[in-house]
């Protein structure tokens, strides 16, 4: 039996999207498909290949960037003819896990507007871009052991927070906040020792995925210094079910916005590595912030140049993300520490005034990009529900 | 055909020790074996258990204390007969990998000492440690996909590095440096929101190996404000072939250094989890330093309880160091930035003075620590050996 995949008017998940994900369709199997509509297409079905057949994105990404276009090609071919009934389920029924198995986990921090105003509120007595940041684009090692997917509930961590003696005491967070970021995903791996040059990161990156960075900030003022964050952070990380390939953002390209002073060499692209996309952020329901990704300082090219510049490895699966992406209006904020300035200027929520999270927030993430021929792309959203703290 | 593996006198891998490592005996097949004198003893052919027919230590690991125990029994009883000739290889004739599928990599920085001469390096004008550093175990996740096994070369990172103007420039790092560490291998992984007990660490601890934390200071120093470490040490962090169980190190087992003020309850320990350890760094062949472990201010055990305090899950093969490894005198220190104190007083290194790495520099960290019966324990070596940077 063979049937015609039906896309709703104004899908963004339409034939020029097709984001992967890994799915079980109710047989406790998890493999690899791509999203059209509110479908999901079996892979492993569709183009009768085994590399499909497994519960992670890993070793398509493996397979390097010739294979993900001609890949990308042969569905959009076949989806404009009938498929086989048993490579189609309904997007309700399935159930999606985290697509790639996580190598190492980078967080950069390259919106110039996010590090001027955590400067502005950590250091008010400073200049709020310390002396590295317009050199380099500044990053550090997250936990990829606890980088769950979309959906999946979060904890209260506990940890310390310092009291107003000075010395810490142990307690759930107080000031449990988000950050909207944009995660990468690295497809090819590269040798040890070997950089990646800017020019080849294109090849590199397979898609994007978005990225909420739960952040506990009582717990990372206190621990943070001289190491950067560690507990604050590493509680969860959750991440879209499902990445856009690169190859469906060509019509969202632009350029950077201008870096002042010039990058060093390894950092100079030759291409658009600006992303024209919208992110949408909602809390319990609320629109509070739409942050723009256009923005963004240093970009992905210049952030996985840098990442490998000392000879650092990579491994197909391995995924970077973006920091907190804030634009320069009070509505275009990424985290809820900028939004309500530290927790001092309350936000309106659904007509309640509102700092930090409470246990029972839901928090979701959206983002929409310009698509071929004034069409438009949805990410898969990153959704989260906040749980009370576990006390023993 | 059997035999008695012969254990050379005063050797210090002895049947009180077995560690375990992963080797390919030469017919390209890597497999789980300890290590008996100078001889490697196959485990999937001496148990018949195809846990050990594996090229990493993982399934072993997440089977749990109880069965670590039972192996370790076997193997002690089967050793005092012949065994199976098919089981045993000369050390000299195997190759070795890295033990572990390494998860997460966390790096403390324990050493009260070490920290206080940091904190006195990089911060001259104010307190040597920082207000959090008495009440928590300050760690930061390095690169997992960088851990490379004893004997792996290191080539020379290139870096950003501050210039006298004050901008940076990119070039081979001026001052590279090593990191003498021990490093914890996690058995037996947690579920995410469930933190491990500090008297549960002893099941979840499935032993021990020296870590080398190459470390270039310069790149370090211009990049890790605010976010921590991250090119500057992720190149490369080299770790032993070879793991000692926990339970090999029973009589090495003394009482930590006071503590004060006193850790908070999630931290206080009811055993003692100090290591009476002494560690010899070698530089070109010449012992510049014989760091002792016993001094460390912080406990594994501690390390593990700090780093899942916040619900943050383990993995089976996951791995933490101590942080660099100093004592309170000269001659104690485990880095080349302590020893050369910021490279402004030369260290004598067989004859020639000597600050940080050179090309063609050899490294070699190796410890002992009590055994069983008046006898003494060996940790397998990390060794490696620099290579000139390459220049595109």
């Amino acid at each position: 039996m063979s049937v015609r995949v039906e896309v709703p008017d104004g899908s963004l998940f339409g034939p020029e999207n097709l984001p992967y994900g890994v799915f079980d369709p109710g047989d406790r199997t998890f493999r690899v498909g791509v999203r059209l509509g509110d479908s999901v297409l079996d892979l492993a079905v569709l183009l009768e290949d085994s590399v499909f057949a497994r519960p992670d994105l890993n070793a398509f990404l493996a397979q390097g960037p010739d294979r993900w276009r001609e890949v990308r090609e042969r569905i959009q071919r076949l989806i404009t003819t009938a498929i086989p009934d048993a490579a189609v389920h309904p997007l309700s029924s399935v159930r999606l896990r985290l697509p790639i198995e996580i190598g190492d986990y980078v967080d950069f921090y390259a919106s110039i507007d996010h590090a001027t105003n955590l400067g502005r509120l950590l250091r008010p007595n400073g200049e709020p871009l310390l002396p590295n940041w317009r050199h380099l684009p500044v990053g550090y090692h997250g936990r990829a052991g606890t980088v769950v997917v979309s959906g999946t509930d979060i904890t209260r961590p506990c940890g310390q927070r310092r009291t107003p003696s000075g010395a810490p005491d142990f307690g759930p967070s107080q000031r449990l906040d988000i950050e909207a970021e944009l995660g990468f995903v690295v497809g090819r791996g590269s040798r040890p020792g070997g950089p990646i040059p800017i020019d080849e990161c294109a090849d590199r990156i397979f898609g994007v995925a978005l990225v909420n960075d739960w952040s506990a900030r009582d717990i990372q003022t206190w621990e943070y210094q001289p190491l950067g964050p560690f507990l604050g952070k590493s509680f969860a990380t959750s991440m879209a079910a499902w990445i856009t390939p690169m190859a469906a953002l060509d019509a969202a390209r632009i350029p950077l916005p201008p870096q002042r002073p010039e990058p060093l060499p390894y950092l100079r692209e030759r291409e658009p590595w600006g992303l024209d996309m919208e992110l949408a952020v909602r809390w319990n329901g609320t629109v509070v912030s739409r942050p723009p990704y256009g923005r963004m300082y240093w970009s992905p090219a210049q952030m996985l140049a840098h990442m490998t510049a000392n000879g650092a490895s990579v491994r197909p699966g391995d995924l970077f993300a973006s920091g907190t992406i804030s634009g320069s209006e009070r509505d275009q904020l990424g985290s809820f520490m900028e939004l309500s300035w530290g927790g001092s200027e309350p936000i309106d929520v659904g007509g309640s005034p509102r700092t930090f999270l409470v246990d029972g927030d839901l928090v979701e993430l959206t983002a929409t990009a310009p698509g071929p021929g004034g069409s438009r792309i949805g990410l898969g959203e990153v959704s989260g529900l906040i749980l009370p703290a576990q006390i023993s």
